[in-house]
């Protein structure tokens, strides 16, 4: 139930022959719509010749079976769900971005957020590049091609582009024979490489899920810095970037970005997330009758939570499954009967018992409330709220839409205050130095938890790229 | 997973003034839209005038803010969801049905399954009446309009229609002044009413899900034979049917149609789920480590066993939460495809663990077995799975769509050949003993189990209506 | 320029043996379009299983190259284009009505008006019908099918119909097996027959341009009060109603509703429409430089003035082609500027030049005036208003949308007074007894003149069912 | 009737103050939708913020009430309409272009096709530019930026850029603060501007006819060569450019492209192709019943050879004016049925007679033949075909789609033999020196006649830009 938005997802293939390689990206991205729900987009390479839809709205609304169709077969292909972290929203900021250059033309995907997109971009425009749109996947297309132009491929160009990116990027581009997968060294967003065995396709996902939604199995992450290289019958990395900076993937990827059957280096979602229960159990016990987690993110912690403790889970909410990203809410609604809408209590597992319920995040503050009190109108007796993250204070500039600390509760009440504006008997966070705790390797491997500490490791930037760009062009909204 | 398709869900709502009673339908409906995503329709009476608008689709995508908008205020309104049943698919017979009569105007919503509908048609061409639709709405409707013509009233007109009808009906009508819900003398189908405090409006729903949805509060099930009637300042019964028949409430209410969360004679849902659970793990236990439930409507039963059996429950599978009724399967796509793209197993829950799997029911046996490969593809060691319902034996007559043995998997396979198909490592279904103690009232109040048993409360229909003026037209589909 | 709303058109086809005969009544609606742009439908009947499709919009937009191909290959079809003059606009009135009576399937498209639907309607709800719809088509299959319950077939049960049915219509029905055209007595609205040479195909339509469109010849017009039945390797006529009333062919289908390049009871129009040209020349001659029509229906009537008066024949505007039915007006705009983006007057015709100006009708007078405006503002030093009809006084029963004497400017204002609000120099309208003489057979033939003499050749309906049955039910326009 | 397909239209206004901009563009594109029905697209700036949308299809289809309303209000505003000559059909080449750049954004709208468009998108590429489309207008958006680094206005860098610009080009620009229309050295495309004495807007247009459609006047052609700059209480002009090259209007305006209600140059359209009529009469005469002229582009010639020759003007053809650019034309169809949906001949005109049909032009001769058949099946007892133009011998390099010898009939045969091929009784084109007479500044003016004559006014481009960059990226057709 966070308020917290996703960012983006990426999917390309890598075929050994032609075939219905649209498909796969479509059923990838299907998996990863979680990641994004703006807009996305699919290109299929045709050898060298490249075919391309991308517009506002899910992959299931944006791509009909006749738009698919009409991309034909290919030996690549590449796909992106997008929701809008920099660059407004609207159709022109849509991925894949597909752009001409001197060596032919490109495909590129991104996750992620550059910290140097303003300085990138103003360096650019002064040797006189027109930019189509705010989004950083443009700045990158840029850097890429003006490296290219003294490389002798496109790799190489890739390689050195990364020495002028800073920030978050997990990058798949595509030229006309080779599909690439880049990540920045810190690794900040997931990007892993898996292949199909019944056919003998190579795939890049942001998640493992969607290697698996194809039928694939995951290989292992595309490593920090990494920048690996699929092409006819040869697979190979430069290494340049890998070891140059301290690995930091972002921890709410764990806590609620990715989906829990995901596997991210190395360690299970659900796990990670069951683990998060365990702790909230251990450091804030509560006596009650049952474990209830809000729905769908909730669940895993709430799990471990009665796993640890004893206490039976049980199905607290029933979330109407026809819910839908444009789902409008006609009427003077207010925000009780919209949570309503969603949501509607299980008088079964609550009336009369003392509930533990666990949820993800508290990020504004505004839905917990209404949460709260549908379990006590449907006969909770005591409503203890556990939540599987420690509390938000700082904003991210790595890919998330926590852009300043105005929004965030936890920046304008204790702890105490907002047990009380939500109306809980008992409210806890997870404890801030369990987070690195969440995955076995969490110490080894680095996480950034910025949002909660706020350290980061790399500079804050001093002008955000977006204020700068979205005040001069405001494109009319076009998915209503 | 059930392959059972759902029929139908009624909504109406009487105000005491004038005020946005469109919107409450829309979101009653939308709490009930698992009962049929083929169509659906809202009718808005505005002191006598009725505004409706009805079309193929699910209620977020018929009914725009615009078009909902359009329907304007008024002081009662009914509503409708639609899976067919009687008649084919299509625009034609979207409900609610809007007629005209001499003495006004009316429209029907109806839930069920007539068996004598085809008689009823024939008597009614005989007389030089014509049929727009291939509906027992539309029947009904006839039937109504004869008895209000020497009736002094709308609910007289409706209490002697079901003098004439056989099988079962769960009504909503509307006449220019009244909302009136009547339920067939054996309650085949549920159809409860409750009230909104805080404007005073009475609900009629086909469950209580639907009512809370709105803010409301059940009052209580409109009884086997009663003819409810709300008018300004009165709401009275007309109980002439009631008890004139064995009470006979179709059990797969419980064990899939309806939403958890609700309460149907007084009984939940979810308990009544994890009932079967329970007697799953009594009648047929089993060594193993975690215990998964296939989602949605296996979940409840899945923890029903774990409770019982002491052994974990786990999360099992990840659905697709953007998966739509118009999801479309582009591609070449085995039925192993086709499920991957809808559930994902955790590997982190069953990987080398001996797995209780429970499903509601198994239909033609298509679906489960690649659920269970999808398993042992995740590591699972051992599956097991258990399914909270009797096998399906016989076809119902009263508005399900089990219209013939030939599909279904029991009737032609034992309980072994069964398991050997799917690929499981054992297999039980719920003992057919343990259906009517489902839920407290169970023996008492009676429940249709004529799918397991081949015992019918009624006489079975020698000619199936549907068949027959399906034959006739056969209208273009019009919903892709 | 005309404000009359046109009525309806029909169009109906029989193929010696099954083929695609839902292409060419797609194509034979889209020549009659003209006719009603309110809503379209086509039904194909293969071998007695009805399919069809109706909605709101025209042609092209109704009918997808998809849905049309979904209708499939049949021995026959019916298709209708609509605009409403009885029963408000909305999906539920589109045509073809199909429906269901004892001896099987039927569906029907109507073009006229009865006047007696009121009394028929009326006496039909006593014996308990239900109405779905408010037009004139659902009495009149109720009317058949009573019929068709004592008759021996279904041309029997139309040709008894017709003793009960009173006023205007152009019916076109097809049985299972049998195609029947019908017209009323009097002929109001036309109705023709034709025959397509390369396949066999017998075509049925409104107008003989519809027959043109799809390759066919007209053979004949289908007489007032006969009964035209397409059978299997077999044509017949009933003629019980012929000649039992006054032929009175509406004169506004050659002034305005039918296309210049049909033919009617053996005139063209175009002719007749020339010929009210030369007349308003002979009886309001005028010094003038050159001679326009007013886009599109006063084209034909300009060039008989410019060939009567030697004066020359002028393009005085250009319209704007990619007008639709749907087109909007967005921004507040006056009068004139609706009619500017329309309608362009060209300066190198008019500039300087003392200007005939022709038009069809004046029925509002509201666009009049602005159009005189344009051609001044383009330079014209005179311009003379001469209208191809006589004034509007009075209403008309049979079809059209001229409902009441309120909106009629002739009947407030004297011509003078006219010729004052629409800034004109001169105004002449055509002389009342030339009506009857605008076709050679017009004397002979009878023509409804009621529209400007007041003299109908029926009795006046005392109650418009329209009026009664809007009333009740008001539906949610579907259309914008 | 002419298969050459239109280029552009462009149309801009700067208003005194903040008003409804964007409701004048939208009429102003709709008088300018025949120079293009691909895609349109307005974008209104508001103080400097803009706001756009553009889309595939005709103005009216892709600005809906909602979609317009949502532009808001600004000062001023830029639109244009496309058929694409340069760059593959597609969403992504929708103009204007709207881009940002060191100083700001800036939003373009061409009309022209430039002949160095490979070699300067060639050195931009290898200064590492990036390409989002195919087309001319990204390129001159690259050269204005350029140029912009190093002027002090933008302006100054439109005037500069012309010195790279090579080819035809008509160009509106918007900056923040300013609106520029600039238009080639030779004017090969039309652009002109007016003024809205009601609100003192300023309005920039390809032709008149727009700018009297939003109820303006004409003030004066923007010259040849000149930067026009409109700016808060100024307009000023930068004539380096004007007199340094001969003028060479496209006689293609006004022989088929423009508007007959336009004035282009000084010389009004429709009297120029009356005079058309009159060479045709004066070189090529014939004794004949009756001159008509296939709609509509043949009206007015065939009006002038009327008025020349004393032979009556007939109307031969009406047009069925529901036909849209997305007529569908469903199942199997000879070209004489496609004809025949969008033409029908009229009987009563040219039944029995000897008919003179006037055609603007004969591009691939397909069209041709099943027209003059159709006038025979109507009776006309000779067809006698005069064209008011030179056979087309020469491909295009300036903005039209004539682009290769291959598909023009008149290469290929005699005048003799496509006399034969259309089956007509004679056939006359106009005489190749009777071309630069038809407008009283013909002569001094100058007029491009390529396509005839073969001799142009600039290099001829040795690559052609659209086969090598479309060769690169086919994008997925969006628009049907």
């Amino acid at each position: 139930m966070s308020g917290i938005r996703e960012e983006c997802g990426v999917f390309g293939i890598f075929a050994p022959e032609t075939c219905d390689v649209a498909s796969s990206v479509y059923y990838g991205l299907f998996a990863l719509q979680h990641r994004g729900q703006e807009s996305c987009g699919i290109v299929v390479n045709d050898d060298g010749v490249f075919n391309y839809h991308k517009d506002n709205g899910i992959v299931n609304d944006v791509f009909t079976p006749d738009r698919l169709a009409s991309l034909g077969r290919g030996n690549m292909a590449l796909g992106h769900v997008r929701y809008a972290t920099t660059g407004n929203t609207g159709r022109k900021n849509a991925q894949p971005m597909v752009v001409n250059h001197v060596k032919g033309h490109m495909a590129l995907a991104h996750n992620g957020n550059l910290i140097n997109s303003y300085e990138l971009r103003s360096e650019l425009e002064l040797q006189g590049s027109i930019f189509h749109s705010t989004s950083d996947t443009e700045v990158i297309s840029y850097i890429v091609t003006k490296e290219r132009l003294r490389s002798d491929s496109i790799e190489q160009a890739v390689n050195r582009a990364m020495d002028r990116l800073e920030g978050a990027y997990s990058l798949a581009i595509m030229s006309p024979s080779k599909l690439i997968a880049a990540r920045d060294p810190h690794g900040f967003r997931p990007l892993c490489y898996g292949k199909r065995e019944s056919d003998g396709c190579y795939i890049v996902a942001s998640e493992s899920c969607a290697i698996e939604a194809v039928g694939g199995r995951l290989i292992r992450e595309v490593e920090p810095g990494e920048v690996l290289v699929f092409e006819k019958n040869n697979i190979f990395s430069i290494r340049d970037h890998c070891g140059t900076a301290k690995r930091n993937l972002c921890v709410f990827e764990y806590i609620y970005f990715a989906r829990p059957d995901s596997v991210i280096e190395g360690a299970s979602v659900h796990e990670a997330r069951k683990k998060a229960g365990e702790y909230l159990w251990l450091d804030s016990p509560v006596d009650a009758d049952v474990v209830i987690g809000v729905p769908d993110s909730g669940l895993d912690a709430a799990l471990g939570f009665a796993y640890a403790s004893g206490i039976p889970y049980g199905i607290g909410f029933i979330k109407n499954k026809y819910i839908g990203r444009t789902f409008i809410a006609p009427g003077q609604k207010t925000r009780e009967d919209r949570v309503r809408i969603k949501l509607n209590a299980m008088s079964a597992t609550v009336k009369g018992k003392r509930v533990v319920m666990v949820d993800d995040s508290i990020v504004r503050g505004t839905t917990s409330g209404p949460i709260v009190k549908m379990l006590r109108d449907a006969g909770a007796a005591e409503v203890h709220v556990r939540i599987s993250s420690p509390p938000f204070l700082n904003p991210c500039y790595y890919g998330t839409d926590i852009d300043s600390r105005e929004n965030l509760i936890a920046c304008r009440h204790t702890v105490e205050e907002i047990r009380d504006i939500i109306g809980a008997d008992s409210l806890a966070y997870m404890r801030f130095d369990r987070v690195r705790a969440l995955t076995p390797q969490g110490e080894a491997h680095g996480l950034c938890i910025g949002c909660f500490s706020g350290e980061y490791c790399t500079r804050i930037p001093e002008i955000q790229a977006k204020s700068k760009f979205e005040s001069k062009i405001s494109e009319n909204k076009e998915d209503e």
